[in-house]
């Protein structure tokens, strides 16, 4: 399903195999899964905040630190056993409250800096997210699948990170500095390819419904 | 279910009422529901450009337009006795491209007025909106019901044009004018309302969990 995605299965695999010993290692200190989802979620509005204060490396860490701990819970709840419906949904709800998050901040940091087209594409990169996510959960309340598609969670990470580190390290986001061109590049091919992605899934589903009248007939 | 909301139980029913000749004519002129969906997000994008250029008057006047199409591709479609999967699935997706696009709209205007607060406030109230319509359908993926709260699409968008309209009576957003005041407060109301909304239904997805557990003991 996911073999479109630009993160490759291989890659998956190696960055799932370094991180379950991590996990692990956080259940012996005595964190659940649930705990983990809300540090992660957690790490999320830290970044927001330092996005708004216009800190771009800084916040690109947390928004990788805060990735990892989205990987972390289900590595946990995986390895002890303790997959549970809750658990799934509460992964699901806060990881979308993160990534909102920190869209969020990164609006008040273009914004109070004039950057205005940053601040539009960065509500749109939020906007478009929301609908990679949306159109899964809705495929799969009519007991379809939605999970194919060019950029997923993973794929929108490493392009916002990018985009955070390029914007700091090229002067801000101030008017005239050349980190506008960064910033704005990153949001913008997250917008979209998670546009792309929606449309994909949209597609997906017409053609899984599609299938299932003609064995209908 | 919806019984919270503060758009009552009857108030919907009449609405329900005083469309449905509506949606009925709009399918003898050949129109189908899907068409309607497709044009009731159309409207939705020119309500967002319309925000964008700060006239938040035309913008309401739009988003109340683009809402009303909302209703009436259902309407048309139960009328019809058309209602399909793959209707329902692009109708609540394009709603959220519309509703998505309108804030992003807002986003733009607010921005490039200078007005910080409005672009972050909408931001958040796109993000939170977002939160109570990913709720309900990740819910309804774990076979749970998610359709609980007080702030459903109908609620956030009278707030939406109330706030939009006393931001234009009032002098518009640039700095100093008191339209400010309104659109921060409308946009305010919403990301706080939807994120109770998103909370109520998280909460209920854990009642069900629990009791499902309980019976199974």
């Amino acid at each position: 399903m996911g073999d479109q995605s630009f993160v490759s299965q291989k890659t998956r695999a190696r960055v799932r195999g370094a991180i379950t010993p991590i996990a692990l290692g956080a259940g012996r200190v005595g964190l659940t899964p649930n705990a983990l989802t809300v540090i992660g979620f957690l790490i999320s509005v830290v970044a927001a905040a330092t996005a708004a204060a216009q800190l771009w490396i800084p916040a690109a860490a947390l928004v990788i630190l805060g990735g990892s701990f989205d990987m972390l819970d289900g590595g946990l709840a995986r390895a002890q056993n303790r997959v549970t419906r809750f658990g799934a949904f509460l992964d699901s709800t806060l990881d979308r409250w993160g990534e909102g998050a920190v869209y969020i901040g990164i609006v008040a940091g273009a914004s109070a800096a004039g950057f205005v087209a940053g601040a539009v594409l960065a509500a749109a990169a939020a906007v478009c997210s929301f609908q990679v996510s949306y159109t899964r959960a809705k495929a799969e309340s009519l007991k379809l699948h939605g999970e194919v598609g060019i950029a997923p969670r993973a794929e929108r990470l490493v392009l916002l990170t990018i985009g955070l580190v390029a914007a700091g390290l090229d002067g801000g986001v101030a008017a005239g500095a050349r980190g506008q061109l960064w910033l704005a590049l990153g949001l913008g091919i997250i917008a979209v390819t998670a546009s792309i992605t929606a449309i994909q899934r949209t597609w997906h589903v017409h053609t899984q419904l599609r299938n299932e009248e003609q064995r209908a007939q």
